[in-house]
Parts: C-alpha cells; structure tokens; sequence
C-alpha cells in the first residue's frame, strides 16, 4: 500500500501537537481507531492515516503566538480517487477549519501522480513551439483590454509582437463580451502574430483567455483553438485544479496552457491559514498541467517575499516530479533593469513577464519589447545593461527611465 | 448601466486608502484614466470602477498593525460575464495579492444575480419534499465510511434513519471506491431508507457525495440520482462556485444539494486574507444553488465565532436575495443537549446536524437520532429539555452523556 504526504503547520501556545497529529491521521481516514475491535483493526489498517513526523518549535521565551509545529501525516491513497478534489479534500477539507492550520506541503505518491499527465509541452516543449533554446523568454501582457474594440487589440497585440516578445497573454479580466468575443478576438490577434511574424522572423505564442461556464470550457478551448489561438490563459483557482489537469490531459487541446494566479492571493499569505504559494502555484499547477505558472514577482508592487518565489520556482523545475516541468513567471513590477536580477533568481528557465515595462516604454509597446530582448541577450553575452545599452537604443531608454537592479 | 459592490477590509499603518481605493477603481477595471485622452475617457466612462466608500478605522491610539479602512468598490457589470469565477476574478483576483486585503462583502447587481437559479429547493422546498414545516430539520452522518463495505453501510444507514432523522449524508471524503461504488451505494442507503421509511413513518433524503472529475461531474449526478439518491453533497471548493451554479441549474438534477464547506478554512478564518465566511458560505453558496450550506458551528471544536455564524445564517435567509432561501447547517460537536442554544441562535429554520452526538449515544445510532428529535420536540413544546426528558428515555439517556448547554 502507498500513500501520500501532507505537511502543515499548526500554530498553538499549549497544545498537545503528538496528540493532534494522532487526531488528525485517525480522523480524516478511518474516523476513530483506539474503540475498534481487534478484528475491524486488522481491516482498518490499511486505511489508516499514519504521522510521519512532528517537529514543534517552541523558543525557550516563546511570545503568545510564536509556538508552533510541522506536522507531516501520511495518508493511505486507498482512501482518495486519482484527483486533486478528493486529494485536497481528504488533506485540507475539514482540516482547514480547525484552529491555526497551514498546508505547507505536500508528497502525493508515485501512484497518486502516475494518474496525471502534466503540462503537454512543459519548459522544453514551450521552447520547442518557438524555436528558442539559450536564453529566458519574454512575455507581454496587453496595456488594457476592457472597453477595446477589435482594431484596437489588434493594434496593441500588433505592437507588442513587433518588439519581439515570445509570448503574449490576455489579461485575466477579459471575459466573453460583445467587443471582443473569442473567436473574433483570436482571429484578429493570431493576424496580428502572422504579421508580426514576417517582420520579425520569430515565433510567437498568444494565451488566450479561456473562460466561460465550467461544464463548456473545454468546448471553449476548442473555439480558440480552431479559431486559432495557440495558447491558453486560464484563472485556474476559479475552477478548481482538476479543471485545468482535464484540460491539460485533452490530447485535442494540443496548445500550451499559462495558469494565471488571480484569487491566490485569499490562500498563501498567512502565516496561519490557507496554503502555501509553492503548494499552489508550484506542485499543484505542475502536476495538474499547467505550462507556465504565474505568481506575483518579488520585485514590484504586488510582491512575494523572494525566498517563497524561489521555492515556487523549485516545485515547478524540480526533477523529483514525474511531470514536465512548468516555466516560472514572476510577475508585476518588472522593467528591463530587472532583466539580471531575474536571471541571476531563476536562471535561464524563467519568462520574463511584463505590461507597464512594455508599454510604458517611451518609444512605445514594439521599443519595450526589444529593450527587454536587449536586456537579456546582455546577461547572456556576459555584459552588464549599461554595457550594452550604449549599442543599443531601446535599452538605454528603458534604463533611463526604470533604472537597473541588480540586488 | 449596472453595478456591482465588493467590500474590501485593507489593514496598512500608513497607506492613503482614499488613493489606494482609486487605484483599485481603475486598475481592475480600464487600467488607467488620468492619462487617457478626452474622448477615450468618453467612452470609457461605463467600463470604469467608481469608489463608493472609504470608511477609515484608525485609533487615536491606534498599535501597529491596529489600521485598516475597509473600502468599497463598484465594479461596471459590462465587464465581466455572467458568472462566479468571472465575478471574482474580477473583483478578488490580482487584488487578493495586494498586500494585507480580505474579501469581506459583495452586492452583486441585480442584473447579475439574475443570472443565477439559485437553490433548486431551499429552505420552503426541502420542507415539502419532507413534509415537515414545522421544526427545524435532523441530520446525521454516518459514523465512519472508510474501509466500510456495503453491508455496513446500509446497517449504519439504517440505524440512523430508524432514529427518525430527516436527512442523512455521506461523509465528504468518501470519493468513489471498490467497496463502495457510488451506483451500489446509493442502492443499499436507499433500500435501507425505505425499510426506515416504513418503521418511522416519515421522509428522508439521502444526500450522496457527488465526485470524480469535474468534466464528469452531472453525469455522476445523474448517475446517483437515476440509482435512486434524493440529495447531493457537493465539496463546492474543490470545484469552484460555478460548477454547483450549473448542478443547480440543471432540471435533470433535480434534487437538493448540500454543499460542503471543505477548504473553507483555507479562505475565511484571517483577519486579513482571504474571503469572509458570509461571502463564502453564505452568500456564494446560496447564489451558486446550495438548498443546504454546512459551516462550523459556534458550539463544538472546529468553531466559527457565533458573530460569523450568524452573518452567515443571515445571508442564507435573507429576502434581500432574489433566490431561493438555503438552509444553515451549523455542524461539528453537535449533541442534542445543544438544541436549545442552536434553536435559540437560528431560529426555526435550521438543520440539527450531528455525528457524534448521534452515534455516541450510549443506545446507539437510532436512539440518538430520537434523541435530537425529542429535543426539537421540547423546545417546539416550549418545555425545558430536562422536563421533556423525564417522559423521554433517550433524550434523558443523551442530557447524562453529554449536559445540557442553554447558554
Ligand atoms: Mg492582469
Ligand atoms: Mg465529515
């Protein structure tokens, strides 16, 4: 018999945490075990959750509120279906309610994992889609979407793609509408890409937005698709985990998916509730197939703190998943200045994401663009922004106007 | 044109809120204005976020972390669609990142929630099915499910329905298994309900946990439903709103479903993230289509301040709401020494809901559930339970065990 993992901290001044941990490996598995018969002990067993380890931190001057313990449960994957709802459910349903309690990790088995296929491109097969092999991609995010028309998207999308970004996704506010309506909205964008593409000689991804009622989303994938998108943005909390792992399984919707994180934010932050952002926006997206996953830079104004960015970062490139790996995204706040301090955090695997940095570049969305393909053919060339800035047009502006971090 | 409201507790000790309100107007919905020209300003006017209120709570003697003002948005229905995870995305999706920031009230339009079904049943509806307009409504769960075959299922079943319960539900982390498959099931708990049916006399409905992949998902409904299941329980959160909005709205669905609060506690219990219990438990649930919502209630060990239980009751019941009314279910460390504190805080319309205090009853299962229902009985006959007791045997068997709480 197998079992999966599951990590949390509790935070308690007095309690009894080998006692919780007993409470919690009987409760959420078998309901009650020290009553049972000798003979429904033997049955029971192997539905038996098990405590694997209880590590409580207890300072020797402790202040109220400082106590508390990690506490890892082992739960038989006999008790759970092969998906996420009865996974979270079973670790952090009624779990989650009861008294200071984070999920802080989780080891689902070998067995629970086989039962998904992850991101059908992954860091490779995005790189692959575009022929981009040595060096972070980059990703641009439309100035504003809401109340535009056709021509204007088009116009944005055109100018964005002119700059030579890699990538370029809806913003996760763009819902069914009557300006913009899927099928015209890819049409127009994907001839917008084609003529980018001439100019530029490179290729290029569009997410498009996937949204819409729960039970036609994979119908709506496959709208866009026909229509012509070659990527998918998708609001993955808004529907659950197991939504986007039945996407990413569809062998019809062949086309990269980025899982935007709006909504993580009511989950990671606390100290005391919810689920971690590498929970979250690693592991879980990963394994249920997203792509690229997105979560908020440690950079800009939106911010989460660097070392959580970079442990989000490890579960989503991590070899010690049997799934593809997913692209980091960090994003809000970046500039071209940032361009080395991302590649030193996340190394050459990461998408350099942007909407301010492109379009508020003084030369316009195509000069924001190339001025983040300045910045970074500068690191991989080994030469600082300011070297390279002074052959180069665009980047000198850009730094001009953000500056360059390099810590 | 329409809007609707979102309410926003933001705890910062030097923030201007006002500016900060303004910046949530415009960035969530057309990104920017002052910079706009005149004439897109024109045009963009109905697409824009208004402030409504900036309410600032700030002590004279105010300590860190003691600041915060809680702020409302009015967010244009033109720009989102139809439905939940559109809804909050908009209002709760990057936001919910920005720093110490909690959902803690909406006001959907009414063009909005016009949208929504809503409870196929509720309170009045769930009341017809059973025939009982007069008392609140007896729930029990079964003891233990895990491991269990079919033959003890239906033995636990048939326990507690002899008991004169109303309604019976799985436990929600009983997911689809080779012991107990959901056709076979709801086969052996519906044939047991009948044979109850023929003892006791009275009604009940058998709420089935719906699971399985989310794509899946009104298949398996229908599934139970045509194997002869009257009810659904559904882990909402695992699934996201809107896949219940659709159950609901199904007319082949066509019986009540309680919703499930697992991973709740994922989102409500900070101060300053997350989504308020009344948002989340109350007021989603009951748009989105439960005819039942479970929450922790106020008196056992998973708790939920009595204030918030409260709040949400009010959500679930109040005219102010186009749909259906959904029937609160305070659950967890529920005996019948409780009843009259639960019927004093809830009123009538109320679901007694209780495991242990069923199955612990030192009769048994059956005498349990007699005793909660000659608790009702009390309290409706204005007696104390003590008097009643003395003509009661279980109940007076139940005031030993577990005391009687008035206060
Ligand atoms: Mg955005
Ligand atoms: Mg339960």
């Amino acid at each position: 018999h197998t079992y999966s993992h599951a990590t949390y901290r509790l935070y308690d001044d007095k309690a009894d945490f080998a006692k919780k941990a007993q409470g919690i490996a009987v409760g959420l598995t078998v309901g009650s075990w020290t009553d049972l018969p000798e003979a429904a002990k033997e049955q029971m067993q192997k539905h038996l959750g098990q405590v694997v380890s209880v590590d409580v931190h207890e300072p020797a001057d402790a202040q109220p509120g400082q106590r508390y313990a990690d506490i890892t449960i082992a739960y038989p994957d006999l008790n759970f279906s092969r998906d996420i709802p009865a996974f979270l459910v079973t670790v952090f349903g009624k779990l989650s309610m009861d008294g200071k309690i984070k999920l802080i990790d989780i080891a689902p088995s070998s067995d629970f994992l086989s039962a998904f296929t992850g991101p059908k491109f992954g860091v490779q097969g995005v790189r692959d889609l575009l022929g981009v092999h040595d060096r972070p991609l980059v990703m641009s995010i439309f100035k504003s979407v809401i109340g535009h028309d056709l021509a204007n998207l088009r116009e944005q999308f055109l100018q964005q793609a002119l700059g030579g970004v890699d990538l370029i996704k809806d913003d996760e506010i763009l819902f069914e509408n009557p300006l913009t309506p899927l099928e015209k909205r890819v049409e127009a964008c994907a001839s917008a890409a084609r003529e980018a593409e001439q100019a530029t000689g490179q290729k290029l991804i569009y997410f498009t937005n996937l949204t819409g009622p729960t039970f036609e989303l994979k119908t709506n994938a496959k709208r866009a698709i026909a229509a012509g998108a070659n990527g998918l943005l998708f609001n993955v909390l808004a529907y659950g985990f197991d939504a986007l792992a039945e996407l990413a399984a569809d062998p019809d919707i062949n086309v990269p998916i980025a899982a935007h994180p709006a909504m993580a934010g009511a989950f990671y932050p606390s100290p005391h509730y919810g689920i971690s952002a590498p929970v979250l926006l690693g592991k879980l997206m990963r394994i249920a197939g997203a792509d690229l996953s997105l979560f908020p830079s440690p950079y800009g104004s939106v911010v989460m703190p660097k070392a959580e960015n970079l442990a989000v970062m490890e579960d989503l490139l991590t070899p010690a998943l049997p799934q593809k790996t997913s692209f980091p995204v960090p994003s809000a706040g970046i500039h071209p200045g940032l361009v080395p301090l991302i590649m030193g955090d996340f190394g050459p695997d990461v998408v350099v994401n942007a909407g301010g940095g492109v379009h508020g570049h003084p030369g316009g969305a195509a000069a924001g663009g190339r001025a983040f393909r300045q910045a970074v053919d500068a690191i991989k060339l080994g030469q600082t922004l300011e070297q390279y800035a002074e052959k180069h047009e665009e980047l000198r502006v850009a730094i001009e106007r953000w500056g360059v971090r390099t810590s």
